[in-house]
């Protein structure tokens, strides 16, 4: 049974190999596209890159990818040469058993740092994960789950849009800003399309959906080892779709509306790891406008997201304007109290650098009442704006990062 | 009784004047030098900046400066032209009262934000200290009292030194980076000497000092809009002192030496500030070297001590390395892994870029047995070199943030 919604042509797969120690959680994923695919990556910025991360950029952007190979519960972050070796053995390992070269294999860990992975489970499980390989949507929740390590719940997205005639799908899957064990944050997204696009334009599609969406959320501000977003295109959408062989030169409208969709994929899959970021209680959405340009205006919403002292105040439902205003004005950005305004939901709290006279119950029941939170800070300098997503600080994301003990 | 090392020449006087509601809380305190000072300042690098601080700002540095005025409870922030207005009243009345021009006079504010000043009390409580001020160690610690908002316990700090063969007093008092009421957190500082020092001096020495102690110290990274070091010297301790009419020009040993004291007093100040944080349970020292320059080795530093997933490891006694090495591979700086190692405390947890076998039940014990923790990050890059302070975030913190309702 293929659910309409799953891009054509790639099958998925999704089982515990032994890297956890529960056998009920799965660990390991298998995504394979029938056909070679273009792919695109966009990666962690940060200068200590997980093995897994380097052997993702070596090989990418891509004409022919086939797929890829993800475990959880081991980073295989900060593990030397070995590290090195053993995300390329996991690679050769799932090419060798689909039939394509390792190069064509990209592969993705999250977990614990610093810990060789254990190549034997995993080698194992890849190999026991061909045969389960399917296009159906059991197969799909499978790997959804796979890919999780302390998230509560899956995170998916999909789309499907008329491309220069053609309906094509786009089949988005991540993990969360969550930690694992004792270690890090980390983001994994994939989204699978069957349109036909160049892997040149997937890269410029990827890096720009990235930075509107994934860029665009934080949870305590410390930036992973292992951040990975890959795009995979294999143009199966096309009654003549025949991998690398097809048509990918979409119209410019088409192309927008394509990049668009990708966009609107990450932005739902971004927008859920922020609302399942460890301990949370809120989802915070920070709209900010009116800036000289958009990196001004992310400038700020960065600073406010990451201010412990804004997601304490939201945590303990506290309308406190006056951390949201003092947050903006540390954030590198050239402004004046009197270009400033600020809303929380629909209550004008701050207007023109003067403090306003609003009901304090009210704000305060609607932030106990409300999962998610809109606060929004308009400015009177430009055109700059920026949509960016956060959650609380609780004391349950103390607790889950303070005392779990190695 | 004058205590020995009180700076000479100057009076102090704390009192409740009402801007709390606990009657035995002191709230106003005034410092006064007995003839005309040199004074500098250094201030918040927030845009937001209040009222009492663009007021020290106008009037800074100074040659003929007589005192301070401070009050807490009530960060005058935010408060527009009447709050300018209120911060210029405070000094008028001292000023009146001790027989100055405002002008001469300082001004600084701590606690809530967006609030305007009690102004009858604050008078009133100025026309009471006047006939308070002291240079004894009971009015000194009633100052040092007077301006705490959450700080658990006073902070003061002083050296004597041989300056050109005159024996110089630093007295220095300072207020730590916590918040009052649901507001924020405010840094004020201040140190008093009897050396005599050019106010063209003491402004390059209070910002070299501030850069290497109060900027370097983080409880959560959130800038306040009321931070403030006062660096105060009336020339008292030479029997020719005569305020601004004496000799200022030391030779260029003794304004080292000079600086280095006041830079000394700032640094005790500064890691009594992070000591007493919100909830914190551990100090916890920072030190980078070998990167390129000492503003590299900063960023690291700073990025770190910001990082609240090492802030919970700490808290928990987890001794977890990978959350310190990929906070400092997202801070900015170029580097290899291979060019890193890291310590805590006397063990070597990361070398050179590889895991080392460590015993974590004993770096464990370290992390719960000891109150001041230490990390040393080495790179083999250059001479760059930073020490930074900061503290754990647990959930005391949170609670005292969140639960705090307007």
């Amino acid at each position: 049974m293929t659910t309409p919604h799953l891009a054509k042509g790639y099958r998925f797969a999704g089982l515990h190999c032994g890297i956890r120690p529960d056998p009920d959680r799965r660990d390991l994923a298998l995504i394979v596209s029938d056909v070679p695919a273009a792919a695109a990556g966009v990666f962690t910025q940060n200068r200590v890159r997980a093995a897994p991360v380097r052997v993702c950029q070596e090989r990418l952007p891509a004409d022919d990818a086939r797929g890829v190979v993800i475990c959880s519960g081991n980073a295989n972050a900060c593990t030397g040469p070995r590290g090195l070796e053993d995300a390329r053995a996991m690679t050769a390992v799932a090419a060798r058993a689909i039939g394509c070269r390792a190069e064509q294999m990209l592969v993705c860990s999250t977990g614990v740092i610093g810990r060789h992975l254990p190549m034997p489970q995993i080698e194992s499980g890849i190999l026991a994960a061909v045969p389960l390989l399917a296009d159906t949507s059991i197969a799909f929740d499978d790997v959804a789950h796979a890919i999780l390590t302390t998230d509560t719940r899956i995170k998916t997205a999909t789309r499907e849009i008329d491309l220069d005639g053609v309906a094509v799908r786009l089949t988005g899957v991540a993990k969360g800003a969550a930690m694992i064990g004792p270690n890090l944050a980390t983001m994994l997204a994939f989204v699978f399309t069957d349109a036909a696009v160049s892997s040149d334009d997937l890269a410029v599609i990827a890096r720009r959906a990235a930075d509107q969406t994934f860029n665009c959320i934080s949870v305590e501000g410390h930036t992973s080892t292992n951040d990975t977003l890959l795009l995979f295109a294999n143009g199966m959408a096309s009654s003549e779709g025949k991998g690398s062989e097809l048509r990918t030169q979409n119209s410019e409208l088409g192309t927008q509306r394509f990049a668009a969709a990708v966009t609107e994929v990450c932005a739902e899959l971004a927008r859920s790891i922020a609302a399942d970021a460890e301990g949370a209680t809120h989802l915070i959405t920070i709209e900010v406008e009116g800036l000289r340009d958009d990196r001004e205006a992310y400038r700020v919403a960065k600073t406010i997201a990451e201010s412990a002292l804004v997601k304490t105040a939201i945590y303990g439902a506290d309308p406190n304007w006056g951390r949201i205003v003092s947050a903006a004005g540390y954030a590198g950005v050239a402004f004046e109290e009197e270009q400033l305004s600020l809303w929380l939901g629909d209550l004008l709290l701050y207007h023109a650098g003067v403090p306003q006279l609003f009901d304090a119950a009210s704000a305060s029941a609607y932030l106990k009442r409300e999962h998610h939170i809109q606060l929004r800070l308009r400015f009177t300098l430009g055109p700059g704006r920026c949509t960016f997503w956060t959650c609380d600080l609780t004391r349950e994301y103390v607790r889950l990062n303070a005392e779990y003990t190695t």
